[in-house]
């Protein structure tokens, strides 16, 4: 059991080590699918956007100078040669001394620099309007290039792509794209007293697998695909082939061990045979979950978890979403939802230790939901979590605190 | 054209007017499949969890009494009388004055009321342990209902269904539930100028429909089903006929109107005739977004968004999303992620509207992306955006204002 309490690290310290692998490999998806998927590269524009010069405003097509000057007391007076119609190229050029009408979003006839709002016009005669401010090069139109010109990025490589960025890439013919693929994760569970969710009938001391449930969640959830792998009994040689195929599948591996120390230092046995480089770190300066355990066999990152799952779930949003994400080629991560608030009471910590503790918010009252850290319902009561950064002995009653929430 | 500026009404008044209909109906899910998703009522516990009571930590299960005032220098010795396995019931009673070996999440064995930590125990004599701690009834594990009691809610009604909920859930053998039905979205694009975004080769004139790709994005991420219904000509019968035919099979439709004036008022005309109620409000005090219809047929919420994407989408977010979460029985909405700023340039506003501006982060900076409302890169190229609220005639450069970030 001493092997649980060396090798302790700083959540930031393990992280930096468990940065094994290279990003995984990209595939095509159509657009259509591609919410929350991430760009392996820029995706440039094919062509110009909008790809002509278009109307802003419902008015009048118009070459400026010909309105320099124009005021209520001396209009300039154009004389209307056409229309503009819809989706449709101008079917007229424009006439020095003229104009053409055009709805918003319609095409600039050639030789137009400008359109008149057509509240800046009145149709005295037939044929011909007066305009009554004038109008400079440039006005009431975007120009072709002027959305997306030709060749410049229309969203960047690494930032998983947004509902609007799926909207420009429309906008630009994009309807198939290159991502990264997502990252597999393999999540075993062990444990001889763990049983699958669906047992309807528990016999006495068997507990059913929460943890997988959750993790696979939040994998999916951060963009991975989850590979549940099912629940191995606390025997070494069935966990060593359980994880040796794990590993051979995944791109991340993650054990959530039973609780008992036999099954934990059977994980953690299993988890050194796996080969170079091997565990990166056994224990981690954070409550709850400390006997995390960080290795790699090759390049892919294995993560052994807690075996209770309030402790596992908190260490794998810290520890296992960032690789997660690293992984999946996310350079910048989206922010978590935040808030504000005081805290409820104390919170004691240890200096040199990550405390992560579970917060109900009651307006701008974070109040701390102490207990067993076995207790899942704890996690299902919060709205978030505050953390107590190592250097800190404690935060007191009062105290502001930022509340990451849970979204 | 007059029509768009009567009924001009605040975002929240419009939101109060354009709550039309109940909560869609609940369908039965796989648990697996349960993220996101919004529990119609409480689900309760079917037993107690964890159903027996269980060890924390390693060591002994004894009768607390047994323990009192031990110490280093006057142990307590119990004679151990047996262990217990890991997913199995006890199969020794605790003896008086004995204690029987439970690994953490152990079966507590008849008798006991308290697990001492093995290293607050030595084993000097074979079949006895010293102890040399006392221990208080309750210490070193969790009580058969602790974690939740029969009966009790998992989960409550109306929040979205996190990962750690569903842990609890499968923790509790809930593998299927109730939850609401996905509201099905009816996304039409209108405009003669507006094509499908797989169109490889643009005529002149015609410009991909961006938004109809964003909106079915924004509503699968929002929990909503789109259906994509398609561009409708700029033809009275064509866009009733189709308005009335998504009606039938939406829980909320949404119409982004071509940008023409024609098109704009043939949209305004074909939503009045669906019926009764009709259209609650033409034209919101918010910018981008003027032109916005909120109707209504029957108890199906029709939104009428303006031409240009960035518009249809800045108005969809902040009117169409809480919408959509109302009909997907949402009662506390997960909060976006958002982060305090600095502005780096004055924002002009007019008092009594709300402007929504697009901003770029630059560390705590937020520079405004100025820009006509046509260009849909403005979005692409922001990380979020500040609201200037009603009352406020602008806001100051060096400001401190709350961006609101896109995940």
């Amino acid at each position: 059991m001493a092997r649980e309490f060396f090798q302790v690290r700083t959540v930031a310290e393990a992280l930096a080590a468990f940065d094994v692998g290279p990003p995984v490999g990209t595939e095509r998806v159509a657009l259509a699918t591609a919410l929350g998927r991430v760009p392996a590269s820029a995706i440039a524009a094919p062509h110009d956007l909008p790809g002509f010069a278009r109307a802003t405003v419902d008015g009048f097509a118009v070459r400026a100078a010909d309105t320099f000057g124009a005021s209520e007391g001396l209009p300039a007076y154009l004389d209307v040669a056409g229309a503009v119609h819809m989706g449709a190229a101008a079917d007229v050029a424009l006439p020095r001394g003229g104009a053409v009408a055009v709805p918003t979003g319609g095409a600039l006839p050639a030789g137009a620099d400008a359109v008149v709002m057509v509240e800046h016009t009145a149709e005295t005669m037939p044929g011909t309007i007066e305009v009554v401010r004038p109008a400079a090069p440039g006005d009431g139109l975007v120009a072709a290039d002027e959305d997306v010109a030709a060749g410049a990025p229309l969203v960047p490589a690494g930032r998983p792509l947004r509902a609007h960025d799926l909207g420009l890439l429309a906008a630009a013919g994009v309807v198939e794209l290159e991502v990264r693929a997502r990252p597999r994760v393999a999540i075993l569970s062990t444990g001889d007293e763990v049983v699958p969710p669906a047992t309807a009938e528990l016999a006495p001391g068997q507990v059913r697998d929460a943890t997988a449930t959750a993790l696979a969640a939040l994998v999916a959830g951060a963009g991975g695909t989850p590979d549940l792998r099912g629940i191995v009994a606390d025997d070494a040689a069935a966990l060593a082939e359980a994880l040796a195929a794990a590993v051979a599948a995944a791109d991340l591996v993650v054990v959530s061990a039973g609780s008992s120390v036999g099954a934990r230092d059977a994980t953690a046995e299993a988890i050194a045979a796996l080969g170079e480089p091997g565990i990166l770190c056994h224990g981690l300066a954070i409550r709850p979950g400390k006997p995390t355990i960080l290795a790699a066999a090759g390049t892919v990152p294995v993560l052994g978890l807690p075996g209770n799952p309030l402790s596992a779930l908190v260490v794998f949003r810290l520890v296992g979403l960032p690789v997660l994400r690293r992984l999946a080629g996310v350079e910048r991560a989206p922010e978590p939802p935040r808030r504000r608030a005081v805290l409820a009471r104390d919170v004691p910590s240890a200096v040199g230790r990550l405390d992560v503790v579970q917060v109900r918010l009651e307006g701008d009252v974070a109040v701390p939901l102490f207990g067993k850290s076995a207790l899942l319902s704890i996690l299902a009561a919060a709205d978030g979590f505050v953390c107590v950064a190592e250097p800190d002995a404690g935060l007191l009653a009062g105290a502001e605190v930022e509340v990451e929430l849970y979204a």
